[in-house]
């Protein structure tokens, strides 16, 4: 787990030195650095240091311990360092066999402190430079295996790339940018040595002149050659000395350095004032901005994995207007770290599967992007758009009672909304063509109280009248909308609360021992339980039948209300709405008597809409919400998690008996809807990589520390379990389970400040106790929010916090799939600590 | 111009043989290779083509001008051949220095040539195998410079990677994969030498097989080093033959011939089938399947600048109901190429700024999926989305008559249609708050008839009535539409024709000497041309004012109406709309008697929303179309060319004064509006970069040729011309032009199938007369369509074709803002010839 700030600090500019090859010059060119710096900021620190070594070459030095003897050597009053010294000459990762090896979050680890210690040190002048050198390529393993520039990606440090100017070198230099570029680092300069027969340094001067301003690209004599004779040492000593003193003195090195001051000063400024800038500039989504002062704003430099790497503002910014008045920082200021990893306890609204910058999917969409760019889609097809059709239907079939799917035609659009509006395009047309009703007649979903689908205008019509949409002026809901009965935990018990209007005896509750046990409908049914709620579905359709109503679609989120306030709904009652659906058509069309001659996928009633946008693709542990229901949809629409957190898009998908209502001989009755980037390559690819890697975590039990911890209530991951062999086969084998464990559901159901709680998946839904009523407008949870993202937590040299994100009373913490114990751990004592 | 297809044919399986690097064992590997073919595939072609050799160390050979002399000396029997042969062992742009150096287009055709003749060749059996040696590492620049990896990408040949088994081998190998696939190569192999000191051939095996599924890492022995003595070449070649015999008989190679026969054949079944699969899965946009039939569907297996690489159809299926009986093919359908190039005529969808598969925008968004993922954007802030919002509103300033731009806040979503519906959320909410109108007042829009603005149901409802939304259920349109006065060029005269109800007498049309005449407004507006569209504009207000209908925004696409048939609107009759609504308050609230104390960048009658998603964006030729009609929107919407053709995104933007409407205590009181992808930093990153590419392409005059030509009326591109010293400075001094050029609008204008025809920018609409009718429905414009698209277009050997699309009786072609005058030259010589 890496919850460390990336490298910035005002007052030290430090850089990571890449090689575009091993044998290329790096530590030459790095000693050359480091002499220059020295001698022209004397009264700065120049700190060095090589965090991997490998060669017997290196003699230790006695006084710094440092094993590079070219800078102790030859750039006297350089502060350096090695954190692990290997004697082969070869990869570190072969060197480290049968060594003793550190972590990679280990190693990251004692980098960073090696650096918070740089940026304290001197007392009066904190300033400095300080390089990191890596070992060999870009891509060599570290100790571990990992690839370096994989490895050292989570300190996102400024990269000098020393290039190779020998033959072949122009191709390694530009593919070795191109592995840091895709990787997110930023590439600030090349650096390589002059050689008039290749003349590479000539070519990439131009090509990322062309291509890329603000990568500075120098080139330095080579070093003298070493002499062959034996006995010469002390002559090429002395050639070295007189090389890097020219080197230290020349133009092309004091530009680059006075180049890269200026770049870093331009970055720390250009990151203080985003948040200012941003206030004057965007407007946000949600958010109501006459409320919102810069220092509310979250500046995000970059993010990897569960973490995003956010501006720290100073203590007293965080409740004082901003911008405050701008001062010169204080010495302290500068030696503080500028930024600290955040939590993405929202998994950024819901969209992140696998974690931020995954070099998988990067390397998917740049994959498809290379192929392809875009391709126009109507009446075309590409490879990752079939293939992508291919994986869903696939996925979801098998995931019903009937160990089926109807679901057998994939429409793309590109979000969550969208692909509502034309899921209930197809629906609408599905009833009013078998129904015989006219075009202008006026049709309603059936739906859920607490609804969310999205924000156009088709949208936000299947949701009922609440604070997201009564203030917007095209708004109309068009429907019925039931209150649902909810699960929830409260003071260490599962209950079912069901709403007084069922009209079952008084308030009436359902217990139960287990979540899994909420979801066992056989049990349930057995006890007659679904009753009461069909009796009360049949009762209200027929209410408004008799008013004359038109229903054309049954549309709602299994399982869990989102946006509508985190609400697990009782999915007995889910089951039961659209069993009476299903078996009711003289309810939507009692004119129409002739029964439907149904083939076994058709859509009977009313077409069954589920918007999955939140809930599916392993959101709450299954490829598909619909699976905890045992009934699959006649359309269902999916968005977020598919695209694994990285770019928009969305698929509805439809069943044989819906897409057949669009036939005609008539252009005209087509479903007439499209976007631009319908099935762009980039989002499909994307897709199937996130899905082929989530459906890998399932198959090869990733998750069996979590569901094991569930199964025996203990919640606790048991490192001793071998993940595959306690993986079940199918989704009711598996049961209920979730990322957060069932001691700390159990813990908060139990706080007098929390009115209930549930976990699924990789949700964990807080309802705290809220005196002036729940709800959107509620701020009950925004105290606890602020509590967690309050900055300075953690170690005083390590800060980091919690970016969440709540709901009316409701706050919520979401991992992505790849979340760890280790990390949920953490957070769920910082919740237990600020809860306390 | 590269309109060549890929090289892929039934029977001959191609690979492009690429390098890590420089000396890693390209030319022994493939030697081995071809060795093992010809051994293993007695009966069948083995080819090898180097297209450009370094370095004297390859003597031609006699026999076959080939002066691979490995190939001629170790593996007999295997067809060779060099097409570019220079000295010096230097990188291939050096050496070519002061020599005759092939254009990079000519050096694709003759390796496209010489694969024709090889897919040719033999009589009995034409299957084979072939293999294109690179030279150097994957980004050693070609003969002119250019990168191979880029060069080489039209021919897109999957690829066999030649890893380096050195020190440092690790880190090239990997980052040489990468530069490939991220240009879209598929790389089906790395081969290495074995060695077992650095072991890199086992970390690359684990490396792959966990990451990339498909790409098989097989190493083979080292080759026996040279002897150091003098006069030991007998004792050398005979060590190398002894090798290359073990090499080619080894299990390994034997095995890897075998699985890319496997790959190969796979890759054609599933390129064969795409169409027809796609038929059974995929729900097309705005396509009625039940006419579709899967040989009318394109197959697009990759793209790259202005053309896609579809499958090519044998001729009887062209017309043919498919899938067709499989049979066996025969010989000359297994030695015809299986992919042709096939011109994006509708810069697919509309989107292509910068040409399919553009490695810069490859990389920006690698870059940024790299360094974010994708953030959560509410209340938080990061570099591309704020980066992007300044560019766009410093884009906007001084395009209107005062010099500059109202616009000062961007909002971003995902697609034209999002954006719309949050624009008009604005809008509405703007001129309610204004007017004290309540939240249920039924508010409509004023815009023009034949508009469109998207596909969700708050974008339908801004739409007049028509064939794409008349069907849907929940359509309602909300407003008045304008039929707008129209500009075309007819009989090589350009006119504007103004409907009868303006009340002109009789049939009023405007003429004028050229299209730049249209957009003369002090001109105009000095006739009085103006006069009768401001009181038609105000009756038709005053009109629906007296009826009691309520107007909440005026929307409109600026200069021309899109998919409502491509209709370039009158800009004279826009202005005169703008400044009618602008300053008509007492026709939308006359109750409101206290005039709103104006800012200047307020809004006054009613604010005006200009949909810029189509003509935005340089696809007019200019950054924004407002330009065109000298005064600047309170909200305007862009998409589409906005991320050059890669990803979906759209930012709207608007004034400061419609953003304070939201401005309250209230936190419902906010624009509640959001996707979970909103601002996604791979779409802002993009967008950037392709902003930044069209801004340069506008400054540095690379738009001059095609200027030119419409500001003398010649239209031909005068090479001599010096692009910058050509480039006037300002959108005025421009005036109007196109890629298209005014001779052939001229021809097409004089054509007797021709009702009328227009082009600006890069758009080219030509309206077919039509017996039956104009509009959506008609089908006047398929034939021409068609006739474009069929294939064996070019020479015999050569085939490509038109993708173009239709709207209705209209066929327009579309190129991207980087399409060359040689293209359009092509494509205007091929117009003419099909309506001869």
């Amino acid at each position: 787990m890496t919850r460390l700030g990336s490298l910035l600090w005002r007052n030290l500019r430090v850089y990571q030195i890449y090689g575009a090859n091993t044998d290329v010059g790096k530590t030459v060119i790095t000693t050359a650095l480091c002499k220059a710096a020295r001698r022209l900021y004397r009264d700065e620190l120049t700190g060095y240091l090589k965090p991997v070594s490998t060669g017997p070459g290196h003699e230790a030095d006695e006084q710094c311990g440092c094993p590079s003897n070219h800078i102790t050597k030859y750039a006297r009053g350089v502060s350096c360092a090695t954190l692990h010294q290997y004697d082969l000459a070869i990869s570190p990762h072969a060197a480290a066999v049968g060594k003793k090896t550190p972590k990679d979050a280990d190693l990251l680890s004692s980098i960073y402190s090696h650096l918070i210690k740089a940026a304290g040190s001197g007392s009066n002048s904190p300033d400095g430079w300080f390089f990191i050198e890596t070992a060999g390529g870009v891509h060599s393993p570290g100790p571990s295996g990992t690839s370096q520039a994989e490895l050292y990606r989570p300190l996102r440090c400024p990269v000098i790339l020393v290039g190779d100017a020998k033959l072949g070198g122009i191709s390694t230099t530009i593919s070795a940018f191109e592995a840091l570029t895709l990787r997110g680092y930023d590439v600030e300069a090349v650096l390589l040595f002059e050689d008039d027969q290749y003349g590479n340094a000539d070519y990439l001067r131009t090509y990322f002149s062309d291509r890329h301003h603000g990568v500075s690209v120098v080139s330095v004599p080579a070093p003298p050659p070493k002499n062959e004779s034996h006995g010469s040492e002390v002559e090429d000593a002395e050639n070295m000395r007189r090389y890097y003193d020219e080197a230290s003195r020349s133009d092309a090195v004091r530009d680059l350095l006075s180049y890269l001051e200026g770049r870093h000063s331009a970055r720390v400024t250009r990151l203080e004032s985003l948040a200012s800038q941003g206030h004057q500039r965007i407007w946000w989504p949600f958010t109501q901005q006459k409320l919102l002062t810069p220092n509310k704003i979250t500046a995000i430099d970059s993010a990897h994995g569960d973490f995003f790497q956010t501006l720290r503002l100073p203590a007293q910014q965080e409740k004082d207007d901003y911008p405050a008045k701008r001062e010169e920082p204080s010495l302290s200021q500068k030696q503080e770290p500028l930024l600290q990893a955040s939590f993405d306890g929202s998994a950024s609204w819901w969209t992140q599967g696998l974690g931020h910058a995954n070099s998988s999917l990067t390397l998917a969409a740049a994959y498809a992007s290379g192929r392809y760019g875009h391709v126009m889609f109507a009446e075309a097809i590409h490879e990752p758009a079939l293939a992508l059709a291919e994986t869903l239907l696939q996925g979801m079939h098998g995931r019903d009672d009937n160990n089926k799917s109807r679901l057998s035609r994939v429409f793309y659009s590109d979000d969550g909304s969208t692909g509502v509006e034309s899921a209930l395009k197809m629906a609408l047309r599905a009833a009013r063509t078998r129904y015989g009703w006219a075009v202008d007649a006026k049709l309603g979903v059936v739906g859920l109280e607490g609804a969310y689908h999205g924000d156009t205008i088709g949208a936000m019509d299947c949701a009922d009248p609440s604070a997201y949409n009564e203030k917007v002026e095209w708004y109309e809901g068009k429907g019925v909308w039931f209150r649902p009965p909810q699960v929830i935990c409260r003071g260490g018990k599962w209950r079912v609360d069901v709403p007084a209007e069922f009209g079952g005896e008084g308030e009436t509750s359902y217990g139960a021992e287990s979540l899994t046990d909420v979801f066992d409908f056989r049990v349930r049914e057995g006890r007659g339980e679904h009753l009461l709620y069909e009796a009360h579905v049949e009762r209200v359709l027929r209410h408004h039948l008799d008013k004359g109503r038109r229903f054309g679609a049954l549309m709602m989120e299994p399982v869990v209300l989102g946006a509508g306030g985190m609400v697990l709904v009782d999915p007995l009652f889910q089951r039961a709405l659209i069993n009476v659906v299903r078996r009711s058509q003289h309810l939507f069309s009692p004119e129409s008597t002739s029964r439907h001659d149904t083939e076994p996928d058709d859509w009977t009633g009313l077409p069954v809409i589920f918007d999955e946008v939140f809930t599916g693709l392993y959101r709450l542990g299954r490829f598909t919400a619909s699976s905890f229901l045992g009934l699959g949809a006649d359309v269902s629409v999916h968005a977020k998690l598919l695209t694994g957190g990285l770019v928009p898009l969305c698929a509805t998908l439809a069943s044989e008996s819906v897409f057949r209502t669009f036939a005609s001989d008539d252009k005209t009755d087509a479903l007439l809807h499209g976007h631009s980037y319908t099935a762009h390559p980039v989002g499909c690819q994307v897709a199937l990589e996130s899905l082929r890697q989530m459906q890998d975590m399932e198959s090869s039990g990733r998750w069996a520390p979590f569901q094991s911890g569930w199964a025996n209530g203990t919640g606790a991951s048991d490192d001793g379990v071998k993940q595959n062999a306690a993986a079940p086969a199918t989704d009711s084998e598996r049961g209920c389970w979730s990322i957060w464990s069932p001691q700390t559901v159990d813990w908060l159901s139990r706080h007098p400040s929390v009115d209930g709680v549930w976990a699924l998946g990789s949700v964990l839904a807080i309802h705290l106790a809220s005196p002036g009523g729940a709800g959107y407008t509620s701020t009950a949870a925004v105290a606890l929010r602020d509590a967690l993202r309050a900055t300075n937590r953690g170690p005083a040299q390590n800060p980091w916090n919690v970016h969440s994100r709540v709901l009316g009373n409701v706050l919520y913490l979401m991992g992505s799939q790849t979340t760890g114990p280790e990390v949920v751990g953490e957070m769920e004592e910082l919740l237990r600590r600020h809860l306390s």
